[in-house]
């Protein structure tokens, strides 16, 4: 992993492989107040997640929209599936969500920005991979416009 | 392309298909006042940049990292490879930076914030994908902190 260049570095602030585990712990943790102790640890007080499907603030949105996921989702979860790759107070990572057995539903690409404390301050989820151009039809239907 | 669900959609707002062409070319224009033009398209006027190699404000300050970028690159350029993946008001897309003679010489993420008028107000780069857990080095390295 790249030495993570945050611009607010402290005293205070917490690695960014502690704030990614304990995101990836919040995902999978179904006890309330166990989950609200990994969000305290990884989740800024105000801060905004925003995917596709919602755009919620602070960390009792966030957990009711991951207790929203899981009335859906049937068991399935959602991994972080890369190390992230920081600069200044961003970073760029990867995440899947799996049904039971594994079985991959769904990959994406989630952009973190972090607080002088190294909390996640706004976090911002991306569904499947940009299109590339080098299909015909991506290509054509770009030009079109 | 999915519809772009942009929460400040408006009738001024240029599409993003628009921005994202005036963007590519822009990175290509060496024109000072082509290439200007191509920014106030895209750009903000007090729009940010940022990758691992810096951090920039402005359309000013973006044509300078443009022109730093070009006096060391030696014909290499960045080209947008990717359709952008849009939600609300953020996009992810992908780049390449291609020697003369088409070579491959560095993948990345963008992660863009667009303003009211769709314009970009930020633009974070990445170099490379994340690198993921599935190799063994990866994942005990995260696991040694």
């Amino acid at each position: 992993m790249q030495p993570f260049a945050h611009p607010y570095k402290n005293a205070n602030m917490k690695s960014l492989d502690t704030i990614l585990i304990a995101y990836g712990a919040a995902w999978h943790e179904r006890d309330p107040q166990k989950r609200m102790a990994y969000l305290e640890t990884c989740w800024a007080e105000d801060g905004r997640y925003v995917d596709p499907n919602g755009d919620v603030a602070g960390r009792d949105g966030l957990a009711a929209y991951m207790d929203a996921f899981h009335e859906q989702a049937k068991g399935a979860k959602i991994i972080v599936t890369s190390q992230p790759n920081p600069h200044h107070e961003v970073a760029h990572f990867t995440w899947a969500m799996v049904a039971v057995g594994g079985f991959p539903l769904l990959k994406g690409h989630d952009f973190a920005t972090l607080d002088q404390d190294g909390r996640i301050v706004q976090l911002v989820g991306f569904f499947g991979d940009p299109e590339p151009f080098n299909k015909k039809k991506g290509l054509l239907s770009w030009f079109k416009h």
